[in-house]
């Protein structure tokens, strides 16, 4: 595959213009003029910006299902009156076609890879597999019973996903382990998660300091922060996706620095859900590597990342009455090669010779919201829309191109994930009566 | 026309299914089952939410052609190293091109009305005319100088809108009296253009502590806030739109209130400017008008109705940290009903009979971010982006469909304000060297 004489996104994060080429899934070329050769399809426009594919840092996905269920509840009744009751009436196959819907979507908004926490880990991985993207997948483990992990189902579910899935699909898919939050399990189990996550050298992902409630009562319980407490179980020690980071203290920051903890920053599901503004200028200056990701469908209502690149770009800027913060750059890498890393791949997240070809490629002309346009950089962040995303490579492979999913028949998805969602809240309606 | 079995907004900002049913322009029926009879085109499709069109009840259209011009610099150096010299070289046609791009992305993110301030009004009108879109139109006017309303060049064009252009296009364009801002004239000026506006019963535009700095300088040099200032002027005495309202008090709150002034609210542009949050749920609740405005595309860098939209609806909640704060309904009034009435138009903003039919038609199915949706209105506002904008209809007319523009050539609009665009910026940068 040649991309010829187009914008893109340079390594140093710069706008750059000249030809992409890609052999083997991989970048080969990236600069003024590849060299001739066979490089297959050439596709040559004056008018597209190719990035490097986004990572979503952070996500449900099969919460796609639950999208706009229960809105308008305040947090504590959305989650006990409705998405408790959702998800236990949730099987496999549900999970796969909601998965799917949600791949879709993010194909759809240039994503090439995400990291996700839930159950029916298996069903995901189906889902990956099929649609061509890349995954980090955990199961998001609970200890409500007080047990030790190996008496727990959710770890069985761990063990069973590194097993049959981790590095599969070519090393798409990577597993991780995962303790879903400080307050949802108890300490020994913590510090199992982390032994067993170090001793497989595997990634942990996360979820940290979301509400001010989640915050406080740590610190009321327990005498620490929800960082300095995952740094005392040790969950630091492994690579670690720390979720939300919105209310960390100036100390927890100087923790996941030290650590190389990569705070996945969702800015739309924190804003909906009230939890607040995560403080991401604080954070990099601090020198804590952010991502960026949406969360579940259930509380942005979209996996949609050019909006989450956008809402990250300004709201930090406002807040605090700043317009020089996040600059452009910064946004764009947030979006993708500090997702990559998060993630544990070094081989993505950059249009860069040697890297693999995961690219999003940004339709500029022929729309009244991109023209005239003098930034072309800032076009991507500010002004773009994902349905200007024309086409979604991972690895090489065209997996989304003009609206059209080559992987897998979208409307079977919609039809499967639509129908699941009906059965449930049509169950739940006839529970409640 | 006649919407057969659609989703609709109904005039109580609930969600409604049943028939819309428009002759002339107007909507003569909404309601279970329209009477039978001859409404000529059906259209009849299941996913479809039929919304009131949004109203933008801020814009400088013209700034189109400055989409991304300057990104990166500081507010003052972006205004007086950019912003000013660009449109020190903007002709009438140069604006007429910015316009009638500007206008169709409105149109293509479901807007049917907006309230614009800018210079070459003549030239914004005759896109307004050309494309069928409603608008307020007004010249902004500063008096740098010092001299009488009557003196002042901006005055003579604010006179020669009126005469020309107010109530033109079957009442599709007002003309409005606009003062720019507190900082930007002196106070004889401001009480004579209040007299002027009062005499016509013409509202006025303005933005209004918009910034801190602007804010916090008035007190000093005036004693009191700019819109204490502005009430003194008499100002308020007209139907005003001010643009803006971020560092209000709650003193000022009181007086917006009582003087029915509509607060145009453009979260995006005070974001990104790094101006602050404006405090909308405050003004809410003391009884201030809201609606909703892109400002310019020069600072947001979209005139997405929509997305602006989607990012009133979570930010309050965010930074107040309630996720009970601007429901779905208030939103997509503040979008429509509020606006419509901010623009003095006490025949739109909403699907009821007798309104015109001003309307904006969403596309539900076959895109994986819209399914599975448990609530439809949440989908509009939380989920939805523009693309999914299928039609926009004016006074009746269908102004956009499907992507395409049935008014006015899209191609040569582009063509015209790109050129536009790209000629002044080359001209900029070899006046710099």
């Amino acid at each position: 595959m040649l991309f010829r004489d187009v914008y893109y996104l340079g390594e140093d994060f710069e706008l750059r213009r000249g030809d992409i080429a890609v052999r083997g899934g991989v970048i080969e070329y990236a600069g003024e003029r590849a060299p001739a050769g066979d490089w297959g399809e050439t596709i040559s426009h004056a008018e597209r910006l190719v990035l490097p594919g986004f990572v979503n840092a952070h996500c449900h996905v099969p919460m796609t299902l639950l999208r706009g269920y229960g809105e308008g509840l305040p947090l504590d009744r959305w989650l006990a009156e409705r998405v408790f009751p959702f998800e236990d009436r949730m099987t496999a196959e549900d999970v796969y076609w909601g998965s799917l819907v949600g791949i879709a979507e993010m194909l759809a908004s240039g994503v090439t890879s995400f990291s996700d926490m839930y159950g029916f880990c298996g069903a995901i991985c189906e889902a990956v597999k099929v649609s061509g993207i890349k995954a980090n997948i955990s199961r998001g483990l609970t200890s409500a019973d007080g047990g030790a992990l190996g008496e727990s189902r959710g770890f069985y579910e761990t063990e069973e996903l590194f097993a049959e899935w981790d590095g599969a699909c070519g090393g798409r898919i990577i597993a991780e382990a995962s303790i879903h939050a400080e307050y949802t399990s108890h300490e020994g189990f913590v510090r199992e998660l982390a032994a067993f996550a170090k001793a497989r050298g595997a990634g942990i992902h996360i979820h940290l300091s979301e509400t001010r409630k989640e915050h406080e009562e740590c610190l009321a319980r327990r005498g620490t922060t929800p960082t300095e407490y995952f740094e005392a179980c040790g969950i630091f020690e492994s690579r670690v996706t720390a979720a939300h980071c919105v209310h960390i203290s100036d100390g927890d920051m100087n923790i996941l620095a030290r650590r190389g903890v990569c705070a996945a920053h969702c800015p739309t599901s924190n804003l909906k859900l009230g939890s607040g503004v995560a403080p991401v200028p604080r954070m990099l200056v601090s020198g804590v590597a952010v991502a960026l990701g949406t969360d579940g469908a259930s509380s942005n209502n979209n996996l949609n990342m050019a909006e989450e690149a956008h809402i990250a770009s300004i709201l930090h800027r406002g807040v605090n009455m700043d317009a020089a913060l996040t600059p452009t750059a910064e946004i764009l890498k947030m979006a993708s090669l500090s997702g990559a890393r998060a993630q544990g791949r070094s081989d993505t997240g950059a249009v860069k010779p040697g890297f693999k070809a995961d690219l999003a490629v940004l339709k500029l002309d022929g729309r009244p919201h991109l023209g005239p346009l003098h930034d072309i950089l800032g076009g991507a962040v500010f002004s773009a829309q994902a349905g200007d995303i024309e086409m979604t490579v991972a690895d090489g492979e065209i997996l989304y191109r003009n609206g059209e999913f080559l992987t897998f028949d979208i409307r079977e998805a919609l039809g499967g994930a639509s129908a699941a969602a009906a059965r449930i809240a049509r169950e739940l309606r006839g529970a409640q009566t």
